[in-house]
């Protein structure tokens, strides 16, 4: 199954080096989901060549500018596409507000429904669920009201072992239930133990996206062994007591967060205006953590 | 003195080929005033080298998403930058509006005085003045209230022949008299005309901003022998009745413009995001009125 992130921005409150503020696109087994949509998005989307009637979901974590100023335009462009299909839009209430305001004025009619779940600040909720994932948000501690995603993939069937499969001429309709663990007998009455006939499946993965917050360690029991981890890293450590200040974390902290965690890899962004030169603030972090990577701009990671 | 206009954007409703929704930088005399404020258009600033703190003018004509869904992300940008000094924002009255329950739910304080005029629909006015120039709104015919402006250089003095000046040795401080016309009198007593020590300032020269609109023609009168005129043209002639159901101009119509109010030079723009190619758009512009440009991103064009 596949399961990937790509990154569309990683600037932090404004653009800069070209570097775009915050977005992300989740791919999970080929269904997109946009997390966060910063000024600019739609243009990265074009760029990296993400089609916009793709989407079908969106998630913003907070109604700082740098992470939801693009989200007016890109439901403009796939209305104007003429997209038909229901958005399904998750963020704090008031986000549907700013929304409206704009719509009623320029006299725009979105031609598609918007179904809108408002995210409840400070709690750790269920928001969506398909039969292959789940969707929870993780309240983080910023300035204002923030929430933190993580998506995890479902307990998987057992996989059949193909060669046996066609061995013993067991039909296709079978299948299910060996996957579930349902023994069969053959035509001679013979019982073939479905463990023998299955393995296991791969371990379900998860991705959390924290953004933006301080680092006080509170929402750790979330994401204890996610497989990737991004977590903002606004500042180098040097910088510690204005990360603190301004309800953000450092280089050095978020590589602590995903070593406490047991995280797999770690993806740190939306990088401070002040850094142009990235380098220091990886090198940083993969003191802490080694398997850190920058969230760099058109990246695609793999959970 | 410098006047002269530079492209951020050019497309119509949606950034695509590289094209950027609607923005433009006037310089009149390092005086730097932007027109329509797409999305996108920090990023582009960036891209072409201007700075967010040169801007203290912001027109924008009207509510459609491609013209303004920038000036929220640019205002933010201009406060995170430390600006002090007060912006001067004209546009339809509730743009303010959409500012404000932005800036609002984000909890962000604009540190600097945004000195809001709204724009009267329907009514061409005086909105702005300077001892060098002057701006006027201009009544458009589109699906909603849409101004366009014209900015007008002020008649300036006659300038004075440096050679002549030198040889009659007259004081620095009577050159501004000599360019009212004040005629000198030496110290023998003998009258030197100031016709003769000066010559005709050049020609004040004016910018019309025609966007978007209907080529109803109704609103020419004040664009009579305007130096450079840019006009929409977000499709080309065989979409007549689609341009004018959607109350947009072709290419061929905003030649006829041009050549009807005898401009000096045509730039067209707001392509519709059906054409890639935009040669042919250029041609047919040209076959009606030869001084046409392509307003295309980065490209500065002297008034």
């Amino acid at each position: 199954m596949k399961f990937e992130v790509t990154i569309l921005g990683s600037s932090s409150a404004t653009p800069i080096f070209n570097r775009n503020p915050t977005s992300q696109v989740l791919n999970i087994n080929e269904r997109l989901l946009m997390i966060d949509c910063g000024e600019g998005t739609q243009q990265q989307m074009l760029r990296y060549g993400i089609k916009y009637h793709k989407i079908e979901h969106i998630f913003i974590s907070h109604l700082h500018g740098d992470h939801f100023f693009g989200l007016v335009g890109l439901i403009s462009s796939m209305n104007l596409n003429g997209r038909k299909r229901p958005l399904h839009l998750f963020g704090p209430e008031k986000l549907m507000d700013i929304l409206n305001i704009q719509f009623e004025h320029s006299d725009t009619h979105i031609n598609f429904p918007i179904e809108f779940k408002a995210v409840k600040p400070g709690s750790a909720e269920l928001i969506f669920e398909t039969h292959d994932f789940t969707v929870e948000t993780i309240p983080l501690n910023h300035r204002i009201s923030c929430s933190g995603f993580i998506f995890k993939e479902k307990q998987r069937l057992r996989k059949v072992l193909k060669d046996k499969i066609a061995e013993l001429e067991i039909p296709a309709n079978y299948v299910p239930l060996l996957k579930k663990g349902i023994d069969f007998t053959d035509k001679n009455g013979k019982v073939h133990k479905a463990m023998d006939l299955t393995i296991e499946a791969d371990e379900p993965k998860a991705y959390a996206y924290c953004s933006d917050t301080v680092c006080d360690w509170t929402y750790i029991n979330q994401i204890y062994h996610v497989d990737t981890l991004y977590h903002e890293a606004t500042f180098m450590h040097d910088m510690v007591d204005r990360a603190k200040a301004t309800f953000h974390t450092t280089c050095q902290e978020a590589g602590e967060v995903a070593k406490k965690v047991g995280a797999k890899k770690l993806l740190i962004g939306h990088f401070s205006a002040r850094y142009r030169d990235l380098s220091p603030l990886l090198i940083e972090a993969r003191s802490v953590f080694p398997e850190t990577y920058l969230a760099n701009e058109g990246e695609t990671f793999v959970i």
